[in-house]
């Protein structure tokens, strides 16, 4: 099944305990695609860069089999930028610097190709634009993902909010959970949540996890405990990406399929933040992806 | 097998998102032997306490088979006070008001009957009145297991360094650790801790669930995502009560089955949040703690 992802492409200035990196590829929508790639081979991106965006790394996605069609390049304008700094504990960040840059003005034009996607991963941008690429498909998916965060709630909560009603799952943080729904319990949240629009909630909680809600189901994902978390940046859109990767290639939307999907998912972002940047999700292999799953497996396991 | 612990038995005022409760019944040792009790039949009881406490808690212990021979009654004094309000997020407190009274200068005596137990749970005191325990026991412990916080480490590191070289389980949260071993992966925490002693370290992180390490394995435990959690006071003590207790009373040290004493011990942490102080744990029955157990399998349980 093909799965059509929007979402940023761009350059990230990273400060962690553990080291510095310059001017390094990110963006939600190269780990979203990335992480997506190593499970359904159609993957589609929609995007905007600059001329200043390195065709290597552009080569590298169409390598990994993913469709770039979708990515506007605007000559003479600049990719989008953002410098952030870690704190100690590595849960905590703070925003050093962000340059819209060919952000600024973003509208997302569809592909031909794109507009019957079957699944739907809707990166952390401003709503306006998560709109205009649901109001792009032709047909209808049999799931959007959505992913957004507490800047969105603080600015834009009534597009957030209309966005809402047209999506299936939503993926935020514990936080973010809280914060839309004035509720402290997270089994209270899914529930004000639900009434939103969505059928599904992703709670992605760092190093303490993931929780999958339905109205009916609860499933809870650990971390991996990891000696070294190099750089956190994009774990959650990595986990994004594996989840909607690994649901697009089984098309099973059984729970007991989406349970597998966040482990998936989960794997490759303990992947993600063993190095900076992208490093990690270049050039992995699915023996490797499974035995991290067994990992996951392991972990938790006890018997009665 | 027999069950030893010591830590206090004490008053709380408690202010929490959804209510206060002046007064009421808590302290350490006042949890983990009601929680210990579910599971072994010999559960002896080290602490102190002034003429100001309740002769219907102590009787209500007593029900449940706890021996309260080794608790001191000092006549015309007041017992431990604890006053704190939790933050919204349940997980951050601050305390308002600490009255040591009675524990001022807490020499505990440990009863002739108690200086052979086959299990020992420290609870969360100043180091040196833990060593005056360990030091009147006759015969070595089975396991001793000790719980201890940030505070002890910052005014009496090198006392709480000694004793722990004649423990066998630590029992702390994430954040202290990180501060106890400066590291901050709690991959590499757990490293440094079995360098000082303990053999099995379980690191307590409230709603995020536990981690249990040994040096050649790890298992997590989740919390359950509950819709109503009242008052997390006693949370920690309760877990360990649930976990030595059930230790002490299948005498199994195999790591699977320390894994099911985690989550037994999880099991009853998650009774202890839903009310204020010790009102949850008084009256459960054995189903329904098996019937929670198997609700932790159920969150974590897929299949590849």
């Amino acid at each position: 099944m093909s799965l059509l992802t929007i979402g940023t492409v761009a350059f990230d200035d990273i400060e962690t305990p553990f080291g510095r990196a310059e001017r390094v590829v990110g963006g939600a929508a190269t780990y979203i695609s990335l992480a997506a790639s190593y499970f359904t081979p159609a993957v589609q991106v929609v995007s905007v860069i600059g001329d200043d965006f390195p065709t290597e790394t552009l080569d590298d996605l169409r390598r990994r089999g993913i469709n770039l069609d979708g990515i506007q390049v605007k000559h003479g304008e600049k990719s989008f930028f953002w410098a952030g700094r870690y704190h100690n504990n590595l849960n905590d960040r703070d925003t050093l610097d962000t340059q819209l840059n060919v952000l600024a003005d973003f509208d997302p034009v569809l592909p031909e190709a794109y507009t019957n996607a079957d699944y739907v991963m809707l990166g952390n941008l401003t709503p306006a634009v998560q709109h205009r690429v649901l109001d792009q498909l032709k047909v209808k998916p049999k799931l959007v993902a959505l992913d957004t965060m507490n800047f969105w709630m603080n600015v834009a909560l009534d597009s957030l909010l209309e966005v809402l009603k047209r999506i299936d799952i939503l993926t935020i943080n514990d936080e973010e959970a809280r914060q839309l729904t004035g509720q402290h319990s997270l089994v209270n949240a899914a529930e004000a949540i639900f009434t939103m629009g969505p059928r599904f909630l992703v709670i992605k909680k760092g190093e303490h996890g993931a929780l999958l809600f339905s109205p009916d189901n609860v499933f809870f994902a650990p971390a991996l405990p990891l000696a070294q978390v190099f750089d956190p940046t994009g774990a959650g859109d990595t986990f994004a990406g594996g989840f909607m990767g690994y649901l697009a290639s089984t098309d099973d939307l059984s729970f007991d399929n989406m349970k597998r999907a966040v482990i998936f998912g989960s794997a490759m972002a303990s992947f993600c933040v063993e190095r900076f940047s992208i490093e990690r999700l270049t050039n992995l292999s699915r023996p490797e992806i499974d035995q991290r799953v067994q990992r996951f497996a392991d972990l938790v396991h006890f018997t009665r």
